[in-house]
């Protein structure tokens, strides 16, 4: 059982990424028990960042650990093979990527020969990463089974309906996390993991549900749980995205920079009131993560 | 009445952008009746190009014609801001760009703010393309009410329901393009024209549309409609995207080149069969055409 | 070109039919040079009428026009039956029938199923209609070539989507009407008329369209067009089904009782506000109308 | 923790409803330890039955059990309010209304006055039953914060997103239990019981996994969840609702008659269809069940 965080991709305000910022983010979290750390996901804008930005957000964090899935998908195949032969210098958990996204209607056919092509050329074993809500694509069990083979080993299933995910585990030797922070504790309960956002900037409260879960404490697991979708009925109003970066800063205490526009940094009123509405759940979260 | 090609971007073998090619097309566009060009669409695989990409389309084919709307859209506002700069050197009809993509729940705060960064750095008249099916969110005429000003001109609105185009009629002096190849008629009857990726493969016809109901003749006019429909149908089978590439040779007589992966360029098996298909529209094309 | 009203059912306090009303509105309507009623239709509550309360309202209209379709849908095959054998008596246009609704995941043979038991005991041509946002199913022109055949004779499409209507063009024989009153404009310009529930309160104002359109007045026509979508608007927001009958009174000037529980007559604050903001609309309605 | 049966509503060739296949099914599910039966639901085809039908399946399980909730929801308030006063003779569990139905974008305002005016009438506690995939409208716990005090007391949320149903749990003395046979397992472990459809065929399954659960083997309940899942699977190709009544004669090993159109019968071809595909899996089942 797996907590992975898709970790966040701090900016400096001039919209390079802010290295330092993400090694000191990794080390904390690693430090706190998150078992493995998805690099370039949609938590980390991996859509708004360069072929060369993706691989230096690898590059950084590489000396501090390797338990790293390389997100590598993109909307241009060659971009995305470039990335898949750099991976090979790297003794990573493997690659991933996303389908497609943006283009209605591109058939099957092609989204197989987008993942084939990743199989041909990835020197790693292979994670789907499935956000039919972003891409506009599922890549569902029934889909996989038409092309996988034993290089893909895993999915991360962004899916609010768990029998999505669980159909996944008909395949063998596969492992299936799903990946919303409102649903940790059931993908806990029935999946190898999680991928959970939520993770940057509460890794306590995630790697205690885990923990909780492993002793049989449910309910106390549900009440962790509860409390993330608290925080996440807050910060959705303001963005998710943008508030990631806040909430690790009150909850974690360091600086994780700025995301990029079109993904702005929140307007300062915005973090204050978003602030304001959190601060009631510090004592719970104290209590919780103690 | 404008018909507007939102221009496929052809591309070599290896990936590059065939600029020799792209010339070759704009050429007889215009020569066959276009009235402007739109760079950069999702026909043209815009969000699959990089910031350098997209800005050599525009030098590609600046020398053939003024007549360009530059869509400068992407999820990193430094490429988007740099690419407006760039556009100064232009003397253009304006730009575009799409909304965000991708990421979902984005609050409308910050997709107004992406818009009215574009409007801080144009140099051109702006519109807006809105195309909910691709990008997640709709920009409606309530939205734009709410930020537009003189320099926002105009949009290209890609969607099934004309009522909705029709509703942005209300601003005042803004232009309205239905982008839907299926609706050509009724945006001609209704907005200020037609943007149209279908004329990419058949300028004759959309521009003999416009001729039509521009004469009163309503009737030809929707025959035409139903034709293009019918050509809709078969190749949206084979991926319209990648099928619009066979398109152009199949009815305009020379080589736009292919698109790039994941938009693959179709099979051998596939051209052959939406060849065999299409063929028997020929005649018909002839006979409207002359 | 055919104007066809989906009679809204005017009922008394206690939830009886009022046929008088009933009576009076359909009277005025074909006055006003409506070309065929709609009778329980989507306007009309058709789902929230009983078995009876179907047939009485074909009793109650039928002696001052025969011009009805009579739509006998229904989640009881053995209620739609009677209905059917029950229309024999009368010299009506039609019978027509939704598909079957609320139940999500009926296989379209179950679908296919349903129309030819209607066309086994329908004494009359058959009409369909296509409501998927109410019944959560598509009646497709593909669907329908799977089984319809001389006795299907037309299709009310209500779909915001004139390419999905117009696809039905290609079945011979068969008439087709788009559904929606914001599409009104284009579905004269395309399809054999409109079924439109605005034309319950303002008949004046869409019998002229089509006579404008008629005589190839197309801009004036899509001013009446704008100004029906304006009304939608305001109404939209107060409840469309219960606010139609509020804008017969006042367009109309005559009683049509109020609609029936959990579709709730409008309460007096909200009746006030409906009017306050129709009022500035009806100079430019009585202006369009004479 | 409790398992509710939305109980399958036995219709005779001729459409009457046959009430002693009810009796006999309803005594089956109460020996096997189901703990409530849920009447006139969708699987039930509530909203295909007339008010006197509903109340008949009340009058003939009520001396069997007690352990009732009553569905009493519908498109005419009068009918509604009918079923409400008539359901004071019996000694029941409480009520239950799905939200209206079918008629798209009723105002929030009507669908809380439709479910005050059930409080108004109810003799008895009131469950919502909230299912937006066959209604169109979700009654989320925000809505339900606006109107609802004690006699409202549980919901039925036939919702595949776990966390929806969660947020329900933030009221104060509320039931609630999600709807989806693909969720049982999760339910179980969150909530205050599963509304499970397969339980008409399998209860012993379902009572099982209940007990596996409530003995801390969790291993165990989700591979029974996992085989409730494959017969999802299989039978929803020929029709869920239809295909259940094959089911409870196959697993059950009595009759308990047809559905009515258009929840047509199963054709027999499906029929052995279905049995050969269900057979595989009954060695498994009785592996299970023992």
């Amino acid at each position: 059982m797996e907590i992975i965080t898709p970790i966040l991709t701090p900016f400096k305000n001039n919209g390079d990424i802010d290295k330092e910022a993400l090694k000191t983010h990794v080390n904390n979290l690693i430090t706190k028990g998150i078992d493995l750390i998805f690099l370039n996901g949609s938590t980390g804008l991996g859509p708004a960042l360069s072929k060369d930005e993706k691989l230096s957000t690898l590059k950084t964090i590489y000396d501090i650990t390797g338990k790293i899935i390389f997100q590598v998908g993109g909307l241009n195949i060659n971009d995305v093979i470039e990335l898949l032969k750099a991976s090979k210098e790297f003794d990573i958990v493997g690659v991933a990527s996303y389908s497609p996204f943006y283009f209605p209607r591109i058939p099957e056919k092609m989204l197989i020969k987008y993942f084939k092509t990743i199989e041909e050329y990835s020197p790693h074993p292979i994670y789907i990463y499935n956000y039919p809500l972003a891409t506009g694509y599922d890549i569902s069990a029934k889909t996989l089974e038409k092309f996988m083979d034993s290089k893909f080993v895993g999915i991360k299933d962004t899916n609010q309906d768990l029998s999505h995910s669980l159909e996944y585990k008909s395949l063998k030797n596969f492992k299936v996390y799903n990946g919303s922070d409102s649903l940790i504790y059931y993908s806990l309960l029935s999946l190898d993991g999680s991928v959970t956002a939520a993770s940057n900037y509460l890794p306590e409260i995630v790697v205690k549900m885990k923990n909780l879960i492993q002793n049989g404490k449910l309910n106390e697991a549900l009440e962790l749980q509860k409390l993330i979708i608290s925080i996440l009925e807050i910060s959705r109003k303001y963005g998710q995205l943008s508030s990631n970066y806040i909430l690790v800063r009150e909850f974690q205490g360091y600086n994780v920079g700025i995301p990029r526009g079109p993904i702005f940094p929140l307007e300062d009123e915005d973090v204050k009131a978003l602030i304001q509405e959190i601060n009631p759940l510090k004592d719970k979260i104290r209590k919780f993560s103690s």
